[in-house]
């Protein structure tokens, strides 16, 4: 008799729930669910005051409402027993995180605490703790804590010691009512299962948990005096595998989604992390890159080493037993759709709905007309930044070899070959520190819908390029992990085998094409490392310049 | 009882004339021409046989058609009493050159040359001349020739020596049959006069006149020995100043237009250096900037210098007197109509639309909310590659710092900057080499509706900057010098200061602007000289790929 897991994929203005069979992955219903509250950036619920600029909010309560509502949904749509359910799975954006009281309660919903802001869900995308970041670093880097280097030289803002600093320095009287400060991710399966577990991919990602440990106390004490207890009062050191048992579901939980109580419920992941086995991807040299707005790359390997410009490396963050290293593009998708919103002319607009297609397809299709370089263009993939290798928000975009007879196919085809240079960069950057990448493996909206960015990338790089078999990888990988919580499987990687899914086809590298793409890539890397790498700051004078015209300091 | 003068414009699609009272400049009427067959650069007027790529060519007789039209239409529009007029002066584009028999009859007018492309007006924009230009140029360094540096050390395929070792190389029966070979701007003053003369402006900015000599014989030897004697034989070394009197209105040429016989007729002009003086600029100092698709700059001094990356210099080639200095930017108000035809997307034109505003002005008006360097963007103004300082046709457009926010009213203004940046080049030039720049003036059809424009530029260059009082500027300088010709004034300076215009309009330098645009220039310069001096020659391998890809070589 078959069986089966939910995976829970909270995203950020939706939660969406998949009933997955344990035999063999297949997806057989699925459910979303939009939070009330969606992203909080304006005022708080209720509220007419409105919130500081950079802030991004969300209410916990909209996750249970999530657990809810999608799970009954998609278990309708599946069609099955709901009592051959054997295990739940989670995987949510991160830094997510909140306070909490000793037995779970969210400060926000607590009335006395309910108009501070910081009492709220701080969502990955609040941008509000620069100042702390940036403090964070410096004494780090005073301080000469080795950990640094791990996350490419630089805590981003949008991490957990950034936002619990933020907070105590704001509204101490919050840091000092939450009893816990955790991770949204960890903070619904306490939820469900009615237990507090801490999952080795947020610490180690988001926590800088390193070695088998936080940031030591003198260091957290250089920060602020105050939060030299902030581990041993408010966080935990005893970390849960992925794949492992966080507990059994609660009656209460089980009753919220129509699943018998006492299943298994499985330790939280972060979504591009649970993306990798679900591409069927568990050991080193395949890089998973998970493709939407920006781009995430996830390697494994069985080596730790130091990789210049990397998000991070943890021991287990994504799969036990082997290092995790993750890399990034900060702006991918969001590029291609500045440029469609931004700066393509009629014409196009009306050619495409003549065609029926919409007008990235349209331009996917003229601009694969050409031959690589045919368009004499070449851009630098900073729009929105650069993340790895150089890790710098303050980089920009550049589009060099514009003439008047330049057209907007052009341009589309340069900006999607300029983000495969970027990855080529990021593949490069691992491969000289040790760390082998022979294939890859796409995630994500955007592979799917564009052939010519697949076969780009497989030229650029010069590797083979495939897709993973699911539309609903997080969700996939989180009803994985369930079942290898619930038994069914030993380990991540023989759930892999049985459910992770990658498509047939295959994006291989031309020959011919390659050659060309060689030459205009060693263009690329001048004028990235010229422009990236401080032989010419334009990009942050221009910046500077910007914000000063602005009013902002 | 006033008299008055015609100037007759002829430009690339149509002749332009107008009647001016000679008293104070009044333009009281005004006519146009289009040329039947226009620009001719598919096929020859009843030919089916396509022309070759690059070539551009017009019929000599669709200038004889304007005097026959343009000119009684314009008189019919003034109301003036045809006697009253006392003298007619042309300008003319430049280099546009044709083979003519010792009376002054075109080959193309001959049935046995008619069916050759060779026989035809070749116009200023042919560019078919390139390898000829490529061995001029080559020659002249091999040999020492010291008159290449009078020309930013670049002779252009489109000037004269370029064309006629054209016509050597591909149609020598053509050079045998020429008796003669000159502008059309002396030929059309030929047929009204029935007397050769050669203009020191053509002679000068596009023959290599300099110094009272044209190239010496043992180069014209090095380029094709039958060069040799071109100069004795289908030229002239006497040459006719500006405002000369050519000769006397023939009755033949009274009668096309409707004039008198035997009234002044004005030693022939270019268009752009006829307006220096239509602007009441006949001094040193201010600077003349045509600005309409790509900008001319023109600067009157007393002294000889060499400026690098000029067009030319020419003793009197503007003002008998005084040095005449030529400089260019190839891309301006084209880079401006890329922009709008090409980048910007519907919703602008939509807004254009409903506040009853082209979509330029739309732009203008967005863009002029703005403070300086508030986009946070720096171009470089080389969509049409760059002619003043570098000359070099192959470099190619820039942006950078684009960001996720930037909309199409920041690239238009960081467009029309960048221009202003490309200008501010060339007046440091003149500047660093000994001709002083003080004042901008501006003419053409780009200042006048764009006053963002003409406040960046004063902005950037730190300089007043006015515009000319005439929206027909170079016919109105035509007719000053008609009336010169005529004997109304003793030279074009006492002309320029009754009969030129210039509006009381000033645009002042805002110093907070400045302080900013001084910034912004120091990045452009070193953009500038990093992509355009050699230090990453990017540009020229992208094109390099480019033409590759497209099996050009």
């Amino acid at each position: 008799m078959d069986k089966y897991t939910i995976g829970i994929d909270f995203g950020t203005e939706s939660g969406r729930a998949v009933v997955v069979r344990v035999r063999d992955g297949a997806e057989l219903g699925s459910a979303v669910h939009h939070y009330a509250d969606g992203v909080i950036d304006e005022r708080l619920p209720g509220s007419d005051k409105p919130l500081p600029p950079e802030w991004a909010l969300q209410n916990p309560d909209d996750y249970i409402a999530t657990f809810q509502n999608a799970v009954p949904a998609a278990l309708r749509e599946s069609g099955i027993d709901p009592a051959d359910v054997i295990g739940v799975g989670i995987d949510f954006t991160a830094c997510t995180m909140l306070p909490v009281k000793a037995d779970g309660t969210p400060l926000s919903r607590l009335p006395e605490w309910r108009d501070n802001p910081h009492a709220w869900v701080k969502l990955w995308k609040h941008h509000a703790a620069q100042p702390e970041a940036d403090q964070i670093n410096a004494t780090a880097r005073e301080m000469g804590r080795g950990w640094l280097e791990r996350y490419g030289g630089k805590i981003s803002s949008e991490w957990f010691f950034s936002k619990v600093l933020q907070i105590l320095n704001e509204a101490p009287e919050i840091y000092h009512a939450a009893d816990r400060m955790l991770e949204a991710a960890d903070w619904v399966v306490w939820q469900l299962c009615g237990q507090e577990t801490r999952n080795t991919c947020t610490a180690g990602y988001k926590a800088i948990y390193q070695d088998g440990t936080y940031p030591d106390k003198e260091y957290l004490a250089a920060l602020h005096p105050e939060l030299v207890t902030v581990v041993e009062d408010k966080m935990s050191t005893e970390l849960a595998p992925l794949g492992g048992r966080a507990g059994d579901l609660t009656e209460e939980a089980a009753g919220w989604m129509g699943l018998q109580p006492g299943i298994a419920v499985a330790v939280a992941n972060v979504d591009a992390h649970v993306t990798v086995p679900a591409a069927r991807v568990v050991e080193p040299g395949r890089m998973v890159m998970i493709m939407g707005t920006s781009t995430c790359h996830m390697v494994l390997d069985d080596s730790l080493q130091e990789v210049p410009g990397m998000c991070g490396v943890v021991d287990g963050g994504i799969i036990p037993g082997m290092y995790g290293y993750e890399a990034g593009q900060s702006g991918v998708g969001d590029i291609f759709a500045w440029f469609v919103d931004n700066a393509v002319p009629p014409e196009y607009h009306e050619a495409a709905k003549a065609a029926g297609l919409d007008l990235h397809a349209y331009l996917e299709a003229e601009a694969a007309k050409q031959k690589p370089g045919e368009h004499g263009l070449l851009a630098l993939d900073w729009w929105n930044g650069n993340r790895s290798v150089l890790v710098d928000v303050d980089l920009s975009g550049l589009l060099v070899g514009a003439t008047l007879a330049t057209k907007a196919p052009d341009i589309y085809r340069a900006l999607i070959e300029s983000t495969a240079y970027g990855t080529r960069v990021i593949i490069e950057a691992f491969e000289t520190s040790g760390v082998p990448i022979t294939e890859l493996v796409a995630a994500g909206g955007l592979p799917e819908k564009n052939k010519l960015l697949m076969q780009i990338y497989a030229d650029v790089t010069g590797r083979e390029f495939r897709i993973i078999g699911s539309t609903q990888g997080p969700a996939l990988g989180s009803a994985m992990h369930a079942a290898v919580a619930a038994g069914a499987y030993p380990d991540i990687q023989a759930a892999a085998q049985s459910m992770g899914k990658i498509k047939d086809e295959v994006f291989r590298p031309i020959p011919e094409n390659m050659a060309v793409y060689d030459k205009l890539y060693a263009e690329y890397v001048t004028l990235h490392d010229y422009f990236g790498r401080g032989e010419n700051d334009v990009m942050k004078r221009l910046r500077a310049i910007r914000n000063r015209a602005r009013g902002i300091d």
